[in-house]
């Protein structure tokens, strides 16, 4: 039975939390770096230097011809001219030297081979003095024998290693790599590969902070996972806190009844932390154990993933001797009022896409299960603890997540289509520095996402009941006077999802209303329910007696998931949607669907690009290999609006 | 005999030269990436999707408990209210739930535990009816089975290996990591490690060059050193292009007598460019042979690294199938003018430090074999081809080199002292995030650049000939009104360096006047300089009857080489540059060497630190080690100025 197995979290503010945690630690001496080690230069790219590092030769470490010429005493070259020109003595007088070569016993300068000639064989002519060490790279040029090339606490870069390597160090003393053992536990984790059956889950956690741990450059040691048996876990907690720097456990760290994180890390040692006013990723741990730091992080993934970088990345770079990298940060604009909780400070992850040189946060599904969360993000927006989130048009700052730079992005709002995927996949392989995003909230959401500015196009179906007519009338009254051009996509056969073999034997729109029929819906403004409501009205059929009509998706997907999962027997979409999940479909019309495209977004390479791809044949290929498709006006212009 | 074996290098602009190249490589089709493999995820971080990755199964895969609590049908839940609880009969009517847990067959809704009381065993009660489909997660309410989870040419992030483990994915096909050969070649290259004579040069380009290919995702294959011979370089070229995708020769690539490499391109393939308008880096040459990138990159440190990365980078990202990532910039100031010839583009390497809110470009020493300028530098400053360069106070764009930040950083610019370096060390092993940077121009150079507020502190020894007193007189007439502080640093005592066991015979300074005694001096306005001027006025010693007085080193260290290496006789200096090259040190005086801090920046961080770091006994230790300083005074404000 559950129960409420130890007394509840606190909720401490984050910056509260993080200065407790690192001034306990600090005051056990479990910062400090480990003890440093002498590894060759040539393996030391990314490592830090535990102690400065001196020059053990010059560099020259000999006076060098800088030139291809000769070498001379300068001295002996005084009185050359145009008109009086002098003629050394090739091998005593004068040598010849290439750059590089040192300069020979008693000579102090070089001349140009440009600025030579040889009237005979061992005789060079000269038209000009040189300067006293003209064209020489005299010894130390560079750097000094002792001089100090490499301070302390410096990450090694490709660049040092040249440096150290020129100057005749071919070892380093650099602190060890962090290591980080990793430790997934609960009974319900399988590992990645497993059959799955109700209730497991994959263990992808400690690859995720595994990966990070090594971004950090630190080192990851993953234990197996551990079942939920607090005298299993204490003996996994002692046996990889031998063998790492950094503990955290994954799971268990809340309050319970299986929550074993907390009452272990008091037995072993302290907790200084349990439960931090953030969100997600409350109910993380903060100790220390026989003077290594522990974290108990959230089993949830976006939970797993934040509180680890919250609270294992500093310690992990003040381990390693560094300062903690700044953070980039970009001005983005929020188009639509975000609403966050007072008391705790949230992280939403957000895509980015610039459209009309505003740069739109798009907030992503913020579930702390919401594992695409994490893989769609470009940035992180923070609202802060005591802020109930933003205002549509508020100007935020967003921390960029990759390094790498956000692509110039083409952003698609409104209905879902699968064929949008394929264009977002091709779109990244054929145009490097580019790419497609779309999100999914019906015609009439991506209408009027374009009107607002925060869209290149938006995909529709939308049947105007009164006229039968696609899209046009639509745009016309949602957009207002704003030219726009409608081009088609595809025409889709929508029609009745049932489970594999229809074992309720339905054939058309009014079996539908049989009494215990479960039916799942689209939401209100998307162009399936448009088309539902039309069609159940040429036939008579009141919404009112089909059970589960109030029961909204919002994608074709998520409509077959129903059917398929059986939390619903009949559902209105696509035919490809069937296909995907293997279930049976009964046609019930064929719709159009377009991309609705302001007039004055029309040259801009975010659109030029995505209208090339609807008549490239590779894309054409793709999208009829899916089923309930017919393309015979793809990327044909098929309305106009003014 | 040197012969100009070549015809000579073109001088084409660089972004003709990357246009021409990248078109030729890929009319050829060699920026395909190569073949795809099949790689575990686990290890795939940093690799590049060759293809579209599909979800296998959904997240989550079953409907699951969101909460701890009970399931329940909501159908029967419906009356529940706080004046009218509902029992449920636990096992058939209400089942215990833990988080994550999948909701049991035939139950559409989860009920939290805080809302639950536990009269009898298997009773519950409820004091609210369910809604159906609370706190569950349904099944795919994440991402759905056959969804795309990640598209093709996207590098995979540790959050990209959780999405993909957690649909079910255990194995993703990936484009090859790009192999690139780098051939070192040249009869002078030593491999490190080797006792050095007059004319070796040390491998160090083929680690730099490697470390840079594993920064952008390659693989460096590096071969070893080939000596200047056609067949044997030919041979070497022909086995390493087996074993990679690209290759590059480093050294031999201009027009020299042994440079083979643009002869061999165009025997074994094709040369599309040979010299380039960018400075350092001309001599580079770039071909394809058997329909592999070949590059000959020049010899020079700086000029191979230069070059590699303007033309290997490129091709190596094309050929991992994705798009160069954007530079990062940031606006400086030019405090000095900067020089740059016309008809090259130049690439000069710059330290920054932010001074009153300014960031200021330090430019690093312009040498092709410079290679501290490639370790010390935090940017690139590029002068276009068609530039004369920039003036003092101009806003210039600098290329950020390092992508973990440029730390906080003390400026200090004047005089030479070895204690610099001890400060240097410690500031960044005490204060992550501080540095202190230090440049050389003299005492006098020093109090003018902080005049001009291009740095925190000056480090200045200036002899007031006419009062015997020391800086303070300077820093009244330099600075003008400002108000200012001297700080000790030391007391120092400068001398004459002479070789070891002293040949010559030297005791005092009129022996500097003896015929054939090669004196070297130190540059005008120097402490030391004006201390020997001070000196010799009053000995009656005039500087016409000492040879070598024009001769002018920047640093005590250069003159210490100048004599070890016997280009000079003697020297004045201080002893701790005589101790560090085992040189003889004929006492002539002590100096005081203070540290010139404006009053407006006393508070600054940047200083502070400095100021405490004079006083750490950490400090204090390593200084008295050196010989020939006095630290009575050190941190003490020992002058004042209005």
């Amino acid at each position: 039975m559950a129960r409420v197995g130890q007394p509840y979290l606190e909720n401490i503010p984050l910056e509260e939390a993080l200065r407790r945690y690192l001034e306990a630690l600090e005051q056990r001496g479990a910062l400090q770096p480990g003890e440093p080690e002498r590894i060759p230069v040539n393996r030391a790219r990314g490592r830090v230097t535990a102690r400065p590092v001196f020059a053990a030769v010059s560099s020259p470490h000999y006076h060098a011809a800088a030139m291809d010429g000769v070498a001379v005493q300068a001295a002996a070259t005084f009185g050359a001219s145009e008109t009086t020109p002098l003629r050394l003595r090739l091998g005593s007088e004068a040598v010849v030297v290439d750059t590089g070569d040192p300069l020979p016993q008693g000579f102090n300068a070089v001349i140009m081979i440009e600025d030579l000639h040889f009237p005979e064989e061992d005789t060079v002519e000269i038209i000009a003095p040189a300067v006293p060490w003209q064209h020489v790279r005299v010894v130390g040029e560079d750097f000094i024998e002792t001089e100090m090339v490499l301070p302390a606490h410096q990450r090694i870069t490709p660049y040092d290693i040249g440096g150290l390597l020129t100057a005749g160090v071919t070892e380093v003393v650099v602190f060890p790599k962090v290591r980080v053992a990793l430790l997934p536990t609960g009974t319900e984790i399988v590992p990645p590969g497993t059959p799955l059956k109700p209730g497991d889950v994959i263990e992808s956690n400690s690859r995720v902070l595994g990966g990070l741990v090594e971004e950090w450059g630190g080192e990851p040691v993953i234990a197996p996972v551990t079942v939920d048996d607090y005298e299993l876990l204490k003996q996994r907690i002692l046996e990889y806190l031998d063998r790492a720097d950094l503990l955290a456990v994954i799971a268990g760290s809340s309050h319970g009844r299986e929550d074993y994180t907390v009452p272990l890390f008091r037995e072993l040692g302290e907790v200084f932390v349990h439960g931090v006013a953030i969100r997600p990723g409350k109910p993380v741990s903060l100790g220390v154990i026989r003077g290594k730091p522990v974290i108990g992080v959230p089993g949830y993934p976006v939970s797993a993933a934040l509180a680890f970088e919250l609270f294992a990345r500093p310690v992990v770079y003040r381990k390693h001797g560094l300062p903690l990298p700044p953070e980039q940060y970009r001005k983005a604009v929020v188009s639509r009022k975000i609403v966050s909780p007072l008391g705790a400070e949230e992280f939403i992850r957000v895509r980015l896409g610039k459209v009309r040189d505003r740069l739109l946060v798009q907030p992503l599904p913020r579930g702390a299960g919401a594992v695409t969360s994490l893989v769609q993000a470009d940035g992180i927006l923070r609202v802060p603890r005591l802020s109930e989130g933003y205002p549509a048009g508020a100007e935020v700052e967003v921390r960029i997540l990759r390094p790498e730079g956000i692509p110039r992005t083409t952003v698609v709002v409104g209905s879902h289509d699968m064929v949008l995927d394929i264009m977002a996949n091709l779109m990244q392989e054929k145009h490097p520095g580019f790419r497609l995003i779309s999100s999914h909230v019906g015609s009439m959401g991506g209408l009027t996402a374009v009107g607002r500015g925060e869209a290149h196009m938006a995909g529709i179906h939308l049947l105007d009941e009164s006229t039968g007519e696609y899209n046009t009338p639509y745009v016309r009254r949602i957009l207002g006077g704003k030219k726009a051009y409608l081009v088609n996509l595809s025409y889709r056969i929508q029609g009745i999802l049932v489970q594999r073999g229809n074992p309720h034997g339905i054939t058309k729109l009014a079996d539908l209303t049989r009494p215990g029929l479960k039916f799942i819906n689209r939401q209100r403004g998307s162009g399936t329910r448009l088309l539902l409501d039309y069609l159940l009205r040429q036939e008579g059929i009141s919404p009112l007696e089909i059970e589960g009509y109030g029961r909204e998706e919002y994608t074709h997907m998520a409509v077959a998931v129903a059917v398929a999962s059986g939390s619903a027997d009949a559902g209105l979409g696509i035919q490809a949607a069937a296909s995907a999940l293997n279930l049976d479909f009964i046609p019930v019309g064929e719709e159009r669907y377009d991309l609705c495209i302001p007039a004055d977004l029309w040259e801009e390479k975010e659109v030029t690009l995505v209208l090339d791809l609807l008549k490239d044949p590779d894309f054409r290929r793709l999208a009829e290999r899916m089923r309930g498709y017919d393309f015979r006006d793809c990327g044909k212009i098929v309305g106009e609006t003014e």
